[in-house]
């Protein structure tokens, strides 16, 4: 399913010579056209006498999806001359995506002896002597360690600390530009709780916050856990938290839609890894009485004998029917579905049995539990985690804002009362006017979202005495 | 005498109210002068017609003198008012001195898909095929950490991890500033050896090399010879390093002026610390065949019985005519003395002792083991840590440019040779026809040392087969 259409994340840039005569060009796009090659650009690098070369940027589904275009425009014969077909997703991961730069220019003596040696021993001394200093005087108010071990990376499984790297490159991009926050990637070679839990605490003084990612369940719950006990910075994995402030954010506005309040539905997870869990804990917080968890062998009760402490701790909580079963039986009468789980595994029968109009969350990555075709005309609201379909349901929501609003407030942790702050105002960003199946969640590119975010956090802080600012 | 004469280091920056009228900035300007208060800008902030706001830089000693002048401004009666006295350089460190920034902007939704999800699998499905990849697509090939414990931070010794920070962002920021190289604080909480080297060989998978830094003796040398055994990428402890380095550039030329060769000469070296050390191994390698190293204790030779395990090695690997005493012994015919040691340990009648034409590094920070001014007329050539003397030793002469050329050439590590390309590199930025006593190493903002020493360091990679690139 994620290679069915053209699409900017498989995107190349062909430069071709091509006769410089009438029509030239057209061959060139009948033939990508033709090949079903979707051309973003057309870029004349020279012109001369009696040949153009150009550089066309092409959408297309995959690798062998550019081979074919390539050939094609290699069979346009005398005068065209194919010279390269570089992946563009590739070429703006040359040489990494971030860099560190300096805040003032040190160009000269006195710059030099401010910035560094001399001058820099009195902003240490300072801070030797007066601990609390380092938040106005280093990088530590506004810095954030994103922290894996690359067990878990996207769709992609335990690639290890060095492939995760593009990854976390790239969260520390979107930390800087959504939010200004300075983020840098730390990626562990040790798979080890105890030893991953350890090392971030050796690594935390010269930063204030921590971004978990990318670190597999049930280890990633412990590792948090220990994390948030032993430093009084905000810990946050936001592979949980991230995506169940967003979830909450996008059922509140679907709740609306179908005119369902909070504390009467019943909610069907699943899914018992990392999103599932925090997914099940902030809806809790948040009111929902009825909750019941599935993994793949089913619902999740305390009969079950196969559960990891997890999931046992979840079938305790949760499930107050305590109803057995497969998911199947968790659907039937459920008011919402969500899936953060695998792909295919609801069918519209299962949908079909939900109450008046069923809530689908599916938000397996890149390929839903069930595709939205199937269903769109039994469920009232559908989301998923693609960006083609609409109602994204998109970490880029949460994790800049909750941490840009945690630093200002110099908050010792990120609580549950800042997540359910960060929820509501995700939720609030799409007004009631505006409202539509279609429409519950805002644009990642909402520049709205961060500043809104970041004051309720912010307030959420200090309302629960977290702040020190 | 570090606190002898107004300068950059201590700058303050007054905010002061005048009356309009002619003669008053002459009454502010004598009133700063007659304090002793060195003015370097006058910016009129706003004037109106019955007074003017003027921000005024003025170079003070330290902060009692910042505080007198401000008196002295206050005393000047009625119309001037002293609004505010800011400490500059810790305006300089207001925030940070670094950050982090993207490479490639991410403002829409092909950017995101492309730097972010789903393109960014792809990039990393490719590094997990093949990890050599990380080196093109990843911040790995230009990225140093810089790592530390806080245990010797500058003069100012064992200071924590949080207030040696500002130092740390200073020396990415000179990374950054100098070499292009994007290098990123790591402040350790741990004092323990093996903690420090496990925790930087786990967090090192995003890095290229690593930089270690005002970390204390003698534990330095078995941290930074575990990590280079344990890591495939370049470990350099700068403060052995970087001073080693710079020394031989200079005594290369020192050597030139007073026409002795290396391989000749006997030299004293006061200090057995990390600086010490490492000085004693880089002349060694250099080809000196005369070296006699002192600690507080006197001469180090192999019966004392006082020495830790490297300045026993010390003691067995220098020292060749076996004499003992203390360091006025050592200095006694001496060609060359080196102090890494404290101020005032030298004697003008120790270097009226050495042989004809005595080359002085007084090196110790900020106060000489002996002051220029006692010893002009009898040392040939005199060098310090300082910038306010003739020939600075400063490694910023070579952090910079070393790792710039390992991580040019993809080196496994920086051996010896490299290093001693380094030197050989830096003495040559003066050039034969250029050089006096006054001049026997190049400024920290001579453009041309980063470049030149690079290019030595990438060649040295490459013959002694270390480079991977």
């Amino acid at each position: 399913m994620s290679a069915e259409k053209p699409s900017a994340s498989f995107s190349v840039t062909i430069k071709i010579s091509v006769p410089n005569a009438p029509g030239s060009l057209g061959k060139v796009a009948t033939a990508i056209g033709n090949e079903g090659g979707d051309i973003v650009a057309i870029d004349v690098l020279e012109s001369h006498a009696d040949y153009a070369t150009d550089e066309i940027t092409v959408n297309a589904i995959d690798d062998s999806h550019a081979q074919r275009i390539r050939k094609a425009l290699e069979e346009l014969g005398d005068g065209f001359v194919v010279h390269s077909v570089s992946d563009r997703t590739f070429r703006i991961h040359q040489g990494g995506k971030i860099e560190v730069r300096c805040r003032s220019p040190i160009s000269n003596r006195d710059e030099l002896s401010m910035a560094y040696t001399p001058g820099v021993a009195r902003v240490s001394k300072a801070i030797a002597d007066n601990p609390v200093l380092a938040r106005d005087f280093t990088i530590k108010r506004n810095t954030v360690a994103v922290v894996t071990d690359g067990t878990a990376v996207l769709g992609l499984g335990n690639i290890g600390p060095l492939a995760a790297l593009p990854v976390m490159e790239g969260k520390a991009a979107l930390f800087k530009e959504f939010a200004g926050v300075d983020a840098f990637p730390i990626c562990l070679d040790t798979t080890d709780v105890d030893e991953i839990v350890e090392t971030t605490i050796r690594i935390s003084p010269g930063f204030g916050g921590i971004n978990l990612e990318d670190i597999s369940a049930p280890r990633c719950f412990e590792i948090e856990d220990m994390l948030r006990q032993a430093l009084d910075i905000p810990v946050f994995h936001d592979d949980q938290h991230g995506t169940a402030v967003v979830v909450l954010a996008a059922m509140r506005n679907a709740l609306a839609i179908v005119e369902k309040s909070m504390n009467e539905i019943s909610v069907a997870i699943l899914g018992a890894g990392a999103a599932g869990v925090a997914i099940t804990q902030i809806l809790s917080s948040a009111g929902v009485p009825d909750i019941v968890v599935c993994d793949r062998g089913g619902i999740l009760h305390p009969d079950r004998s196969d559960l990891n402490e997890v999931k046992r701790d979840l079938a305790d909580r949760t499930n107050p029917r305590r109803i057995r079963g497969s998911l199947s039986e968790a659907l039937a009468g459920a008011d919402v579905f969500i899936g953060v789980s695998g792909p295919d595994l609801v069918t519209r029968e299962d949908i079909e049995k939900m109450a008046r109009d069923p809530i689908v969350f599916a938000l397996a990555n890149p390929d839903p539990e069930i595709r939205p075709e199937e269903i769109q005309d039994v469920a009232a609201v559908i989301a998923t985690g693609r960006s083609d379909y609409p109602n994204q349901i998109n970490n880029v929501l949460c994790f800049p804002g909750i941490f840009r609003g945690a630093l200002d407030a110099g908050a010792t942790e990120i609580n549950e009362e800042m997540k359910l702050a960060a929820a509501e105002a995700i939720a609030a960003c799409v007004h009631s006017h505006e409202r539509t199946p279609d429409y519950i969640v805002p644009s990642v590119f909402n520049k709205q979202v961060v500043p809104v975010v970041a004051k309720a956090v912010f307030a959420a802080a200090h309302e629960t005495r977290v702040a020190t600012r």
